[in-house]
């Protein structure tokens, strides 16, 4: 483990501090709780709240992602572990401007548990509504697809529910098209080298110097199987035919591509992933609407990448246009793009 | 070496095309020559034009600057090697708009060799006047500042010029706050594990498992010591004792803190990386105006990161927050913030 770190019990405070120190406009820490991040950017027309948040170890997921046109809170929890339930409160108590507060995030067990334990706190104690949108755009991770684990896509999910929001719409119908994002959306990626965890220094999975795991998950959950490693070409080949296999993607169709770094693969590879995944979908007549090529949603050092599509309509094309304004992830609108 | 490529012979064209197809509305290349890029976007004040230019291997560096509120075009050389002036030609021909073009590369043999040839022939043949800035922010190069070689400052350099453009100004002026905006930065970095070149597969540096690498440069030039790795906190110190020894921050100047990961350093150690400058600085109570932590500047999959600090006077000011539309380098301008 090579490792640029302090106290391997403190990365997250220390992360999170270095985070809030950087970027004091976008961000701040509630005073109810450590691992409750506010933000301090909103659309002035925005009613309902968005609050996001899972394990640490995926920055600048999950806390990059507050900010205008994006998600209102964060909750924090540990390196690749759910955080608990009374941050999520604190954030959802925080956020709220009485028009209901909807929660974002990947489809594990642990954050299961306590975002629904939170959202009931929040019921009870609080009276304030939430929703839900769990992402599962992980097609590698279970055949039946409420199984399936969130990986990067829940990127695309939160910048349709922000614009949503910022659209002025009431808190059912951010849900509907956020859970249409999430629906229109799938992942698949591999492995390359593993990351390590910091208080253990153990590596998230073993692999060979000459192999590549297809289908691997964010935190080193086992893929569908290990091979010697392959070209892009036909690397990004078994993957796309694996993603066009869903049926949800058609000739004609048009579709937001992330290619997503899991942390050390250099942006010199996904752009040549990009081009191979771009060539793709041309033969097959998918029309690319919008690209965002970068390490978004990572697993601290993994190597390795995803590709995700989501499928469009004019509703999803009209929240992937709008403005973003996060300090890693900001997206001039296509409403001020000639002013 | 474990990439994600095709043909090691062709990472530049086929990481030049995968970026072209992602982002259409924002580039597109010139007929005139294969490695040279024209952005799409320009402010409408804008009419001194902005050239950069390198090797490949740095992405999103340096193709990925040019956009709205940065640089007009962009000349691509290989992998660590600097573009030929032909492409510097082609470029400067396109986005000239009868104003002049500025020049922005880092002080490196065969950019200087190349960049002034270029300017020579489009000066004579095309009768275009341009100008140069050439980065040299590596403290830890050189003692004597112009043999230093540019790093990642040279991202505020295009920041600072290109609002210095988007403002109107003339060559001469665009030139001289650029120029102001080199000499008020200083770099320093470290290098943790090499990067392996495509087409040899050799490693970029040699280093141990243990190891660090301090002042090291962007193609694995030799630092000023290898020692065995550190904490976060007190290769901080280092590093910024050495920042501050150049004499040019003192007590409330003010400050652009850029900290630049080299591809495969983690976002979370860039962020812990920051708290501790961070903490550095307020103690000598010298303040942050901006940050910028990322992956913006690399050398492929090299891990180790730099930190760079920028002195900041009101002119400065009024350039780092001017409005950026870059892909993956965008900015809410502080004029449309309540926008």
């Amino acid at each position: 483990m090579k490792k640029m770190i302090n106290d391997p019990y403190a990365v997250v405070e220390e992360l999170m501090d270095g985070y809030l120190k950087a970027y004091p406009k976008y961000i701040r820490q509630s005073e109810k709780h450590r691992r409750a991040l506010i933000g301090k950017k909103r659309h002035p027309n925005r009613k309902v709240s968005i609050l996001i948040g899972g394990g640490s170890g995926h920055e600048p997921g999950f806390l990059g992602y507050v900010g205008k046109g994006m998600a209102d809170g964060v909750a924090v929890g540990n390196i690749f572990a759910s955080p608990s339930p009374i941050p999520i409160q604190a954030v959802t108590q925080e956020i709220d401007r009485g028009e209901g507060v909807l929660y974002i995030y990947g489809n594990y067990a642990g954050d299961l548990m306590n975002f629904e334990m939170a959202a009931e706190m929040t019921e009870i104690e609080d009276e304030i509504p939430t929703r839900a949108v769990i992402g599962n755009d992980d097609l590698a991770s279970s055949k039946d697809i409420s199984d399936r684990r969130g990986i990067a896509g829940e990127l695309l999910v939160y910048k349709v529910a922000g614009a949503a929001a910022d659209f002025g719409y009431d808190l059912d119908k951010v849900t509907e098209i956020a859970q249409k994002a999430n629906d229109q959306t799938r992942s698949m990626g591999i492995g390359l080298k593993p990351c390590y965890l910091p208080q253990t220094g153990k590596p998230s999975f073993d692999i060979e110097d000459n192999e590549m795991e297809i289908g691997l998950g964010h935190h080193g959950e086992p893929g569908i199987e290990k091979t010697t490693i392959r070209s892009s070409e036909e690397t990004v080949d078994v993957l796309m035919k694996n993603i066009l296999n869903e049926g949800l993607y058609d000739e004609n169709d048009e579709v937001v591509v992330l290619i997503n770094g899991l942390g050390a693969t250099s942006q010199m590879e996904l752009y040549i992933i990009n081009n191979d995944v771009q060539n793709f979908l041309e033969k097959r007549n998918i029309k690319t609407y919008r690209s965002y090529v970068g390490n978004f949603i990572t697993s601290m050092e993994m190597a390795g990448f995803s590709i995700t599509l989501m499928k469009l309509d004019e509703e999803l094309k009209k929240c992937i246009d709008h403005e973003v304004d996060c300090p890693n992830f900001a997206q001039v609108g296509e409403e001020n793009a000639n002013a």
